[in-house]
């Protein structure tokens, strides 16, 4: 869902757009390809890495590493990477938990991990429709940007922009030990989410 | 600093205060009571839990399980506690990490704890003059309180709008399992701080 929204949005802008898949065809990319009047391509997660000069990470939290790996370091290497994901753990149901959380974050495991990939946690705060179209919301509302490489951010805020974020909503927290707040924020969120009903929301810094 | 600024407040509302500290007397605890014309007092923790219709746990979270049991159960049980603190881990130096997350909450380690207690989470999301003060901040924002008990939310929520929260700002998000996400807000909160320069900050919910 998280990718389909990024890579249609993106498409629209006229990038050159591969959804990758653990394998090279998929049912669901194939759906998404159809949508972008042959704009769009899909392709194994490789394949998708190789291609893109900006990668997007959507995967499930608990599958991210596992997919990056496939994505393989070398088609990361250089580049930056928007990493999107969240930590949730639903191995013991509803509603899921965090698999790291306070003095780690999936952002910081995924820049160890691969550390030639410049990542930027972004997005990951808000659901699918508004990442894509902030305006959804009605009034002033915050984006947050972390990441240990400043060209990479910058890049990143460029295509954020684009997505319709107003520059002066797009807050950056610093370094990538802020993921580990970005994250665990989500459980606030699956709160916010059950108590207002709708997961069409986000916040606003006050001061 | 959390516990004066909320004493305070309650006795210009014309509460009966006993501000509590380890021993009988303490010099901070001296100096608030003498800026209150008499109106506050002081004493243990089982002499403020004893005297309080209200109970407020403003203590450090590394130490609340500890504060609260010298406040002593039979002095806690029937009434409100209002849990203002925060599980944060000062032991490996700044930023602070959580000692509680995800699975669990300081929140309900003290309502396990204490179970004939009505604990409410409420407050631990903003500064202490934020907390008594919400005007000082340029426009709406929301606060959030959770909790088993509904009369005890509905106690805490007529203190809260005393204080100045106005009632549609006041966000109940349920039982106390949210008090999970309430306190690992915190870890976003810690750098909100760097962010913006100053913690007179709080959120609020756009939809």
């Amino acid at each position: 869902m998280v990718g389909r929204a990024i890579a249609t949005k993106l498409v629209r802008l006229g990038h050159d757009v591969v959804m990758g898949s653990r394998a090279a065809t998929s049912e669901a990319a194939a759906e998404w390809v159809a949508s972008t009047d042959g704009r769009g391509a899909q392709g194994t997660f490789a394949e998708a890495a190789a291609h893109g000069e900006i990668v997007f990470n959507c995967t499930a939290g608990a599958g991210s590493l596992e997919a990056l790996g496939q994505a393989g370091a070398e088609n990361l290497a250089g580049k930056t990477l928007i990493d999107v994901s969240n930590p949730l753990d639903f191995s013991q149901g509803m509603p899921p938990s965090l698999f790291v959380a306070s003095t780690d974050s999936l952002g910081e495991q995924i820049q160890r991990t691969f550390p030639d990939a410049r990542v930027v946690k972004a997005l990951n705060m808000v659901n699918n429709e508004v990442m894509v179209d902030p305006a959804r919301l009605q009034g002033d509302h915050d984006l947050f940007v972390a990441g240990n490489h400043e060209g990479a951010k910058a890049e990143a805020r460029g295509l954020l922009e684009s997505f319709g974020w107003p520059p002066g909503s797009i807050r950056d927290l610093g370094d990538l030990t802020a993921a580990r707040g970005m994250e665990a924020y989500l459980l606030l969120w699956l709160r916010l989410l059950g108590t207002f009903g709708t997961g069409y929301l986000n916040i606003k810094i006050v001061t």
